[in-house]
């Protein structure tokens, strides 16, 4: 329990009505979507950067972990307040600043919710790219910090290619801009890269530079369906190597069709064994030919069924079969491992059989969809956690899983990031020279560790050996 | 000087050949772009990580600095011995170690100079989009530690957006896979974007994992000629608003075309006060459509003349008038002060205005190129050292440069680099909290501060005043 004097200093920051101590109210704040569960002492929602700088400086004095947090809609943990201390909640900082169009830029506050962030450039004919599934909640800031992905990054990129510079809070409360409004810079080292994708640890992000691009004038989509995953993975190659980068390249896995069978009307033919959702954006005129190339190149690949959408009600359709497919999977099992390893484009078909026969060894369902043109596979391990002995089961598989991954030159975690789910397996992927090289960074910029304390770094007591 | 027992050290780690300490060869290790000199003690060309790593062990038990360096080509002074020690020279480790066509990477050593890892890579139809102007003879590793650009990056981005991963050898000698040869990645903080455009000052550089894409098809050239340097930014706002990315949006200015009227027998009207040099790529038969609707954004704003390559040769001939400008420009004083600052791209011609200005009010020519498309202006301000007073001319000239560019939210570098040129502006461009934060990285990563030591942050008595 915190002093009441933090509680009241809190208040005089950002008043009364903006710090929470009831506990019905700091559940709300406990948890994000891998439902581990953690009550901090309280929450306070302050309103602007400075007010951001002064909490920093009252837990830097204090000695009190601050959890920074955005929509909690991560599937790693990167947001729970794993000690206790302060949830610093940044959903009020929510404003669009500035839009500027001759420059194709962004300035925004990290509580913006992303798909609004999305639609408010899209009106004046810009587009931000990055579209993690939770685009609808997860809000810019935590994209930020976790370096979100989606479908489109496969074209795109990922969050960080777009983040132009930043202002952050450091654990000490001194107020930073890094980067800036230019496509270039490179006046000391880049804060801005490093903050990106480093989960809440190094700073608190208080403002977003974002760089956007024009508008695609049309997108086209076509949904292929092959009798093997070796030939949609042969038709990924084919396709990118065919100079033709499609904005996305979705696949989904014969596991996944069987439960898409099962669980909904969807019209997937008995001897499809595997699904490329493909969409090619751009110039109007120039997508049917592309639409025709990658027909013509994904023919021959043992293909079962070729759909291509001409209207934006029959591409809704297409991309049913895919949104269709979290729904699909609770009917296996109720309890849900969702890792999200990446390999080598290539490597997709051999990473899937390898995930086939650890599913097999361990009698667990396990259910792969993801994102094939950039190797970023969502392994699905389905279990029920009421069944005694499935949740060992499950961690068994996932330890093979990113040994899989690894052994083909992959990581654990294309977009997630590390939290304190993959936490235990960090020396499976990283030596130890590079742990420490990350941990005296941390300790460096945060020597009291009171910056979302207990993220990325393995604890002591680890499940997994030293790679 | 250093103990003959290092010397004899250095020899058993990288063979006597390799170690160098005759004056006739330190001097040939003691300069780059910008003539500054330094001797340094002893170079050493080590032929392999294993060599680097017991170097640097060596480097971190006597506490002897190290500066690493490729081909020393660049700008401000980074590879330069500033305080004697080790030259670590790295052109040995030039092998292209792997191409990996199906997923489009190239794992290489640091001292492969771009120019043949393009040649390399385009025998088998790919392409890696960065080309500083030095490219025939800078090294990879200098362009990853320097973050290099080029014309190419307005559409392609720049060093940093191809760099999937590295090897690099720390201050103490351990060796750490930074990234991976995934598309996506996020365990662990991004250690690989850290060390891009850091300068050498946080780890040696030892392999480099790049991402490559397909090559385009084909390119096509244009030159057009304006009758002020507002309709040129007008165009290239224009151009882009218009949903076309050209891979090269090169300007000169009217001064630079007066050099080149002077200097050359080039055809430059009289009329035209300003020139962009555009170039497309993509697909041939859509290259066409792209400079006819190029030419009608360009038209109504004051376009003198508008050329267009149809062939090689002449797609080569337009280029020429960019490429004069480094001759012409000896021809109007010896001496030249070559910064590269960055602004937002709709400001070019502001501070193009601002510098004319500051020309006018020292009395100096001022002579502006480079790439309209990231608003990265070349910015040459040339003098004749040996006439007293002109070196601190150019001096203030710099300083009122740099305010401007800051001004209009820019950069003072947008490829070049601090090095040693450039730091003691750094207070103009960054706050206290932000060297500091960099800084404190810097220390707890190399708390002898043995690697390449003396770049970036400005010692305690600099020229300019803090932001």
């Amino acid at each position: 329990m915190l002093d009441s004097n933090i509680i009241s200093s809190l208040q005089q920051i950002s008043g009364k009505e903006q710090v929470l101590t009831d506990k019905a109210d700091l559940i709300c704040y406990s948890y994000d979507a891998t439902q581990k569960q953690y009550l901090p002492d309280v929450v306070v929602h302050p309103a602007n950067t400075a007010e951001v700088s002064q909490i920093m400086q009252l837990a830097c004095k204090e000695k009190i972990p601050v959890f920074p947090r955005g929509a909690g809609t991560g599937f790693t943990g990167g947001s729970v307040p794993t000690s206790g201390g302060i949830v610093m909640g940044l959903t009020r900082l929510d404003k669009i600043l500035e839009i500027d169009e001759e420059n194709l830029i962004a300035t925004i506050e990290p509580g913006v919710v992303t798909a609004d962030l999305q639609k408010t450039v899209e009106k004046v004919g810009l587009f931000y790219p990055p579209d993690p599934a939770s685009l609808k909640v997860s809000t810019m800031g935590g994209n930020v910090a976790e370096c979100a992905g989606g479908p489109r990054c496969v074209k795109y990129g990922v969050t960080k290619d777009y983040i132009l510079g930043l202002e952050i809070v450091t654990p000490t409360g001194d107020i930073i801009k890094t980067g800036g409004p230019t496509m270039k810079g490179v006046v000391g080292y880049d804060l801005t890269k490093l903050i990106c994708g480093s989960e809440g640890t190094l700073a608190i992000i208080t403002k977003i530079i974002v760089k956007l691009l024009p508008k695609p004038e049309a997108k086209k989509t076509m949904l292929v369906l092959f009798d093997s995953i070796d030939g949609a993975a042969q038709a990924v190659s084919a396709i990118i190597g065919g100079k033709i980068i499609p904005t996305t390249l979705e696949f989904l896995d014969a596991r996944t069709l069987d439960c898409i069978r099962e669980g909904t009307d969807l019209e997937v033919p008995d001897d499809a064994r595997a699904v490329l959702l493909i969409e090619v954006d751009g110039d109007r005129e120039f997508l049917d030919k592309q639409v025709g190339k990658i027909s013509e190149i994904v023919t021959p690949l043992g293909t079962v069924e070729i759909r291509v959408a001409d209207t934006a009600a029959e591409s809704e359709e297409l991309w049913q079969i895919r949104r269709s497919v979290s729904a699909s999977l609770r009917r296996v099992n109720p309890d849900k491992y969702n890792e999200d390893i990446c390999v080598p484009r290539s490597k997709v078909p051999v990473m899937i059989r390898k995930i086939d026969s650890i599913a097999d060894k361990y009698q667990i369902p396990i259910v792969n969809f993801g994102h094939a043109g950039d190797g970023n596979i969502h392994v699905n391990i389905m279990i029920d956690g009421k069944v005694p002995g499935e949740e060992e089961k499950a961690e068994q598989a996932i330890i093979e899983v990113f040994k899989g991954a690894l052994e083909l030159g992959g990581t654990m975690s294309g977009e997630h990031g590390v939290g304190i789910m993959k936490q235990p397996f960090i020396p499976m992927e990283l030596s130890t020279p590079a742990v420490d090289y990350m941990k005296t960074i941390k300790r460096a910029l945060d020597p009291q560790n009171i910056l979302n304390p207990g993220k990325i770094f393995p604890s002591d007591n680890t499940k997994v050996e030293a790679a």
